[in-house]
């Protein structure tokens, strides 16, 4: 999309500065039992409280990485939204239609089957991550009324 | 809100040019066994699927009202929020802050705690819900670029 | 397994003598916006409510098929865990191990991912399905003394 | 419950032994934006990775407290049981009944709102957390073979 700049990060190495500036945020991470990993979510946690960011009306949007077929990956994707939301932020997922039918949906985030169930991350999983980017992207530019 | 035009109707009763007319979307309803009533749920599931709506970039908020202290009230928010997502609407919950601390957050949506434990909506309550709609009618205007 | 009878019914056939005589319940469905069909939940709702069975301490497991990578089918399994807990259930999933490295661990239930994106169910998806009904069966057996 | 000895433990203080022992294990914490705080969370992350605890078939059940009318106890509390279930245990909820009109059923867990908005824990709140252990102890009890 032109126009937006993105910036990759570890949550370990955001910094206040970081968090201010953007518009649209997307938080990923791998499953651990179902949820986001402690020390991501200790993190998370003090981005609030002891960095004082004010995420009002930034867009969010969540991903994650699991290792089985009912691994807790939408949990994750649910748990990131959701501490978007409780920290004042909009949320939406990728967009999807059936060129074919034209039929039209989204889901609520991005997700990688990982481990030795699926090695590596597919093409179609690639796919919804993109997807999920470029709607952060167009929804961070309307609220922003780019 | 100034320039807010509400329509308040039974899912049973709203009918396609309601939803494709409207830029924010708020639903509710109580909660049976966790959930969206069924009835509910089968109206809903037929705005997509027969009366093909497209809901791209509306926005949308949750409520539930049900009778215990672990009834389920924020599974239901949840579950209508994901339907929201899963049907390409951006959705955002009621912003709060407290006076004296200076701290702000906001939450998945509102709910009241009804029945033998709790009877009646308490102020509390109604505040949450007027918060809501007063956060989806501020973010559609942005998004509308109002 | 030995000694365990199964029944394998559309919920819509479900007579109360089939839930009251069943010492574990495993419900399944595919997906419809990130939750159960509402055709279905209102079928549900009904057992409680109109049919007036008493779950207590049976044992449930649940299952979803659902089109989409993030496509909602966890959520389905959590909602349908969740309808089985505020029927007085207990609940379990499918149990898991790799032999190589002697780590063991579950899921919440099982699921397949199907349509356009994933035609038919996987070799690994019913093996899930298998877990889930050994799993319930062994549960079921040690709360019933056998 | 005659019979039922109980642990109350801190996280940062349960031993190996502790876990290992247990027939039952009810998991309880404040809620951080809408989910379990990081630091509870890392802790937990190592009962099964550092720890090697084997859950299998131990009977779990989920407590938390928030600050807010939908301020996130809920999604705690499903968190915390997907943690259990996916770590093979077994979950139940507290039962309940109205003696007046001998309607029965369950929640998912027991909760408490605290802070500003309802200082203290009430009455109710205590009676679901007793209910909550008594369900653990019964289902742990009949699983043990007692």
């Amino acid at each position: 999309m032109k126009g937006v700049v993105t910036s990759l990060k570890k949550v370990s190495e955001v910094i206040k500065e970081d968090l201010v500036s953007a518009d649209g945020i997307i938080l990923g991470c791998p499953t651990y039992f179902a949820n986001i990993p402690g020390e991501m979510k200790t993190i998370l946690d003090d981005w609030n409280w002891k960095m004082k960011v004010d995420f009002t009306d930034k867009v969010g949007g969540a991903f994650a990485t699991g290792g089985g077929q009912v691994g807790g990956q939408e949990h994750v994707v649910v748990s990131l939204l959701l501490f978007m939301l409780h920290n004042r932020m909009v949320v939406a997922g990728p967009l999807y239609q059936n060129e074919t039918t034209g039929s039209i949906w989204a889901e609520s985030g991005a997700a990688a089957i990982t481990g030795p169930l699926d090695p590596g991350v597919s093409e179609g999983e690639l796919d919804g991550a993109r997807r999920l980017g470029e709607r952060v992207a167009c929804v961070a530019a309307k609220i922003k009324g780019n």
